[in-house]
């Protein structure tokens, strides 16, 4: 059977508009599933302190809730506002393993975490959470989970909290007031499942070796077992 | 002018064949500009301490150097080889910035790159760089710029590092033996230009802001000016 010219051109049109639009389709999936270079993929940025101070009331506050009266200045984005609401974001987990631990403004946070059924886990430096100030103490008398270093030769000196697993914050920045308003300090936050699960897999590995009954049967990931 | 029904088939036919060969190229497109999800991208890889001991030497020495007879494990990947092994990557800059700096291993290969013609800058606390055993002194005494806090007010409590502005190191880990042999430490390395982008940034501030003469002409990205 013979194709003419005009058959052939014709075939040739319709095939050029397939390519086009099989080109267009693949292209719009790329956007979709965040392949492109344009889209970074997962959740990335950088808090560096000291942090301008402001207030940040309506972070702990329920959606609706009556606006705050303080001095301080409002509606400001501050990389403390910012710390917060990435920890205020946790719905399921927070695991927290920091060398020192003050800051009363954080220490509020992770109560009203737990108030609200988040499972928290908190690991500490044995020698700093008995210094003057430390929340550890609060924070177990209202029923979270700490454990510390039994060596005594040893500091946990790691500053970096996983939350729900998936959001990873780590940097310099202990959780004390000095850290937060005056200290030159660096928090990165990333969701990128390559940097989380290495730092999820040190707190299961740090909360297991921190257990001072020793009989270490509880499954990490749950988040619910575990000494106070 | 009419189309058979043989014509419309073969039409289909044609234009479901260019429809796959689109997909397929731009699915090797894709794979190429590593945009799949499988390809992750730039580098990315924590460390976690203390690292276990183990010889180094090889990591300082020439390529082809005589092996080291020392008495410590030989060919072990430790973190600490692979941090030392990710500053020792440095061909152009290394712009330091460390809350305390007394490891003598770390001060070496600071100074090897320095001998090598490597522009490095190095920013650290006011109050510690005078502790003991602090190597600031015997980096200036090589001719390499270190510039501290002007104010006494704050702590300069990064620990971070940028090799060639384009890797960044960062974490909890002091530049001390204690921090690399004893303590809970973490680094995460990162060649993400997001990632690294505001710590160069954050370092430039810092070094400008911490020049003794107060006279801030100098562009921070050379790398070769600066106070000692």
């Amino acid at each position: 059977m013979q194709v003419s010219l005009a058959e052939l051109l014709k075939a040739f049109g319709i095939g050029a508009a397939a390519v086009t639009l099989g080109v267009e389709w693949v292209d719009w999936l790329a956007r979709r599933l965040s392949l492109r270079r344009g889209a970074r993929g997962p959740l990335k940025e950088v808090l560096f302190f000291p942090s301008p101070s402001a207030c940040v009331e309506h972070l702990y506050a329920p959606a609706g809730a009556l606006s705050c009266s303080c001095p301080l200045p409002h509606g400001v984005d501050t990389p403390f506002a910012r710390l917060l609401g990435h920890l205020l974001s946790a719905g399921a987990t927070l695991d927290l393993c920091v060398f020192s631990f003050s800051n009363a403004s954080l220490s509020r946070a992770v109560l009203l975490l737990h108030s609200r059924g988040v499972a928290v886990r908190v690991i500490t430096d044995r020698e700093y959470m008995t210094i003057v100030g430390s929340q550890i103490g609060t924070l177990r008398r209202a029923g979270i989970c700490v454990r510390h270093e039994l060596s005594n030769a040893v500091h946990m000196h790691h500053k970096f909290v996983l939350v729900d697993g998936k959001k990873l914050l780590t940097g310099s920045l202990n959780w004390t007031v000095t850290a937060v308003q005056s200290n030159k300090e660096n928090v990165l936050v990333t969701e990128d499942p390559d940097l989380v699960g290495p730092y999820q897999e040190e707190f299961c590995r740090l909360w297991e070796a921190s257990d001072p009954t020793s009989q270490n049967q509880s499954d990490c990931h749950q988040g619910t077992a575990g000494s106070q």
